[in-house]
């Protein structure tokens, strides 16, 4: 009889169960067999939750959520050379191709044919085990934790807009949102030497989260015009870098204006389809560079470095703890705490 | 008593006459006297007469118009070394401040304290000499024609874009618009190798000027659904390069649509200052990479190889002439039969 | 019993033989076999023909020659989606691992696992039959031939120095040496927009050759100094990017000298491992970007492209023609006849 | 009566005396008279001493050494914006011709009539008061000091290596040698996120100032092979940027040795003319890129924000202090204890 584990199943809209469903197995050389112990609860889980579905993913057969995982090696098949049972790691929740032109030349995040966690119809990590390849599969240094493992997907989603951003030292990045997302790319963002970082949100609790965590500035815009206070900051040039990581009208808007002619404009935060109030002009007569963050691609590894330098703080991200059992709770609670949580993770 | 020239002054709204003016000296070492020869008629300088302004530079006063300029070196200053009388020369029309940061960094484009020809209140080249620095203008090699090097202000602005979107051997290449620009941009696009270049337009003469100069192909946008087309004409890819030099809201969709993942989206056409109906999700989940072309930057010297190794064609470019006293009845002319004339030049 | 083909087969130094051997087959779903139809003889080939060795590879068990090669589909395994039977194709001669940090970061020609054909134990192409990856095989167009099929790879490698050179429209480019990969190199510089290609070598016919195959300028070595004619032919600046593609410590000193401030060298051709007069001063004072070219990495659909829209000449390339059985032959032939061959190809 | 200041004159060769000698003036509206406070003492101001030239720059007059400057200004011209006086500022040493294509493209550094200072016949900083361009003062923040303010321009060395190598959050990074252009690659580096900076040089006292001052690593090469040692602190595989910062035969190749594969070679360090033993098929097999530092461009804003912000730390290195009137005895101390001094600067 095939061994079974448990998993927290979405079964429809508003319908998760914790299920007993087959634990899988190492069917290729290059896969191991993972228990995992820390799962990070993101955005997109509760949309699934609550909506049944993202853009054109859609929900249409029982699917395990879950994809910011860490966990522990348990076996690994016959080609892995880098990993062995007892290995703390991070899982990178994407796996692709590897053949088509986005894969060979470096953008595999952009892969058609990527199997992503938790994107129905792929079961994802909120669960005990799951197989993955090698090479999506990072060794977290010694001293670190599992739930710093799992963080480094946001992180990763962070350090890939600032990356694209080409933010360098000395720089000015201003950051619009100060959830998860934001306070990766803020960390970042600082790690690459930008000696002026500013954070805007509308709740404060995240702003003094991002100020403690290394923001040089916060703007509240409920308190002032945050792209008047951004000028004000830059003595009128505007910002080497505007990442956007709300992905709202307004802040889109915003991020444009306090650019600096020439720079960066980083859209990381998920938008409408059709934004009806785009400020192009913008970006034609101050020659701005307005580009799309999609996931991350070669960002496990500097994220891990980064982390365990201390260059960067995940630590201080995770701030709520539940189990498995709870994963439903958990994710309603979340979605009802948004100003008291940075993240919470399941612990399978 | 001073001497004076002849120039084509924009007075008011729909006043233009050709006044009597000073004419102008050399005050400074590094500048030379030109005797104005050629030079194109732009659409701005058509929107300056009809409407006295373009965004926020607007005529308050008398002004001489026309900036796509060449002509020959009459005198020069003492520290010119690199141009004598009887110089053949392309006017490259805007002269920068040379200590801002924009100009430190190889981008004097954005120079806020550039003095730009024909912008009001600085004086254009409808007019019979200018006095300019040496830096800004460029020796045509031995069998070039003013024509042409008045052409290589256009051919400056497509030149710009194409290097923008970082245009390479065997890329396909979607310009929308064939006006002048577009011409230009799609010229400067096959110079750099791209192996598709699709043009698209609704006028059938501009696309068969296209089709004549370079393009690999042409979309009549009555006849079809240009994004349909483009997608067709690359597999359903989608091109690395969508350029549009058109500005229009519809225009400015279709290059988001029809640029392939991780694609460049290069805006070249004035847009609207806001915009309705923006697809800005495409940017994000797509990676696209938009930006904006403001003039030209450190384009004279390639686009005068360009032109004088024949990897473009600018001397198809001129289709009508005209004497300086001409000039108003000349832009009416050219306002009125867009679809007949390429670029219309004065001969001052 | 096994099907069985012809091949090449380099037993030891100076020892091929044509030998009958098992026909591969197809063993993964991605997998095609092709029937070669065209050839290349690279001086590789030569090269272990006469030393049995190429740096670290060393022929150590009877292996099959030849990887510049075309063939027809002859049959797909079951995942194979862009070519069917019949289909003419260039085949890129290395496959690699798909998981390094090379592969996935779009490098992968640095692949420590590559499996690269005829690089000893590894069979090469001078055979009947191969079976290789999809993505590594890629359809000709319409109208083109197995020779320009073959042809792909060196002119993907001249391509991929332009490429890494950052050549683009109206740069000036010198080539030092005018064997296959130089005249490549020129053709991919006029390709992206070279507006000055100079190239240098000892032997007048190979200089005729670049001549007549698109190269601006040639220098005869053996006539006068070539970095004073490149120097003179810039003006004294040097040339935005010099390819040397010889190896020879001279072609080297050159390329240093030759490059204008700022400027690329590209180093193409094979050097000895230490350099005995190596003018690094010109690096540091010139701010030079010096790179290293090894092999080539998503060119081929660029090579195909740019060779079907006739911006590179590859048909000129091949001068001489040869059956399977006469490889050792031809090999010796074009060893001893470097002057009058460009390219001599084996059809099996 | 014009009138007079106190200035440290080399006369020749071993041959520098404090002189008094005409303080300057402003003669042009973008000028600012500044009032020296502190001038640190570089290799190359003692190899003037000593030898009286540098490559081609050769001591034909008596020359005021001295270009790691900082002051305060004393008065501004009648174009000056942003500078008042009493401003405490630190001095970009190059002015440039803002004419050339090397200034009109970012690269001002290559400025073939840049006027440096105490570059014979240039005079320097070691005196009381320099005139010089706005452009080219930057005003120190709040609470930062003269010597500091002096400590830019080492900085911007390093700074400029470090951009140029492009180091980015997560990378790995060797400085092989701990003189001061060591120390400010290495903390450039750790400011960019560098999580791995392993720096070498043969006398301890230096790689504990380097280990103390940020370096993850530090190795003497007097104990062990450097290039093993940092090939095995990166599990073989080689770091991202290798930085010579010395210039020896010995250490360009441990640089060309010790990147991984496609990684940067930045050399920073002067070396000979000629180097007889390099490994130039490194470049090519591995696909490095290796670049040479000239200097800086735009470095100092960003190396003030830095300074300023604490990501590197300048303060530290300035070890000793010496008045105007002892220069050329506080030269030759520094000279014989090389081990002991970071940096000594002169406060006129």
């Amino acid at each position: 009889m095939a061994e079974t584990m448990k998993a927290a199943v979405l079964h429809a809209i508003e319908d998760m169960r914790i299920d007993e469903v087959p634990k899988p197995q190492i069917t290729a050389p290059d896969e191991v067999l993972l228990r995992i112990t820390s799962v990070g609860i993101c955005g997109s889980d509760i949309h699934f939750l609550k909506h049944g579905r993202i853009g054109n993913i859609i929900l249409e057969k029982p699917t395990i959520m879950g994809h910011e995982s860490a966990g522990e090696v348990v076996e690994v098949g016959s080609a892995v050379t880098t990993l062995k049972p007892g290995d703390l790691v991070a899982i990178e929740p994407g796996k692709t191709c590897r053949r088509c032109e986005f894969c060979k030349s470096g953008h595999y995040n952009l892969c058609r044919d990527v199997v992503f966690l938790a994107a129905p119809p792929v079961d994802g990590a909120f669960c005990e085990y799951l197989v993955w390849p090698e090479d999506f599969v990072f060794k977290m240094p010694e001293g670190m934790t599992a739930d710093e493992g799992g963080m480094m997907e946001p992180l990763s989603v962070g350090l890939h807009a600032v990356r694209l951003a080409g933010v360098r030292g000395g720089d000015s990045v201003a950051v619009l949102g100060a959830g998860p997302i934001g306070l990766t790319a803020m960390m970042s963002a600082r790690a690459h030497g930008a000696t002026t970082v500013i954070v805007t949100d509308l709740v404060q609790p995240r702003l003094d989260n991002a100020r403690r965590m290394g923001a040089t500035h916060v703007v509240n815009v409920g308190e002032c015009d945050p792209v008047e206070a951004i000028l004000d900051l830059t003595a009128g040039r505007g910002v080497d870098a505007a990442l956007d990581c709300v992905g709202s009208e307004l802040t889109i808007q915003q991020a444009l204006r306090v650019a600096c002619n020439r720079g960066a404009v980083q859209l990381v935060g998920n938008p409408q389809e059709l934004m009806p109030q785009f400020p192009v002009f913008e970006i034609i007569n101050r020659e701005l560079t307005v580009r799309g963050t999609f996931r991350y691609v070669n960002c496990y590894p500097p994220a891990i470095a980064l982390a365990a330098a201390g260059a960067v703080d995940v630590k201080s991200m995770v701030t709520h703890h539940f189990p498995l059992d709870e994963t439903v709770e958990a994710m309603r609670w979340v979605d009802a705490n948004k100003d008291k949580v940075i993240k919470a993770v399941i612990h399978p």
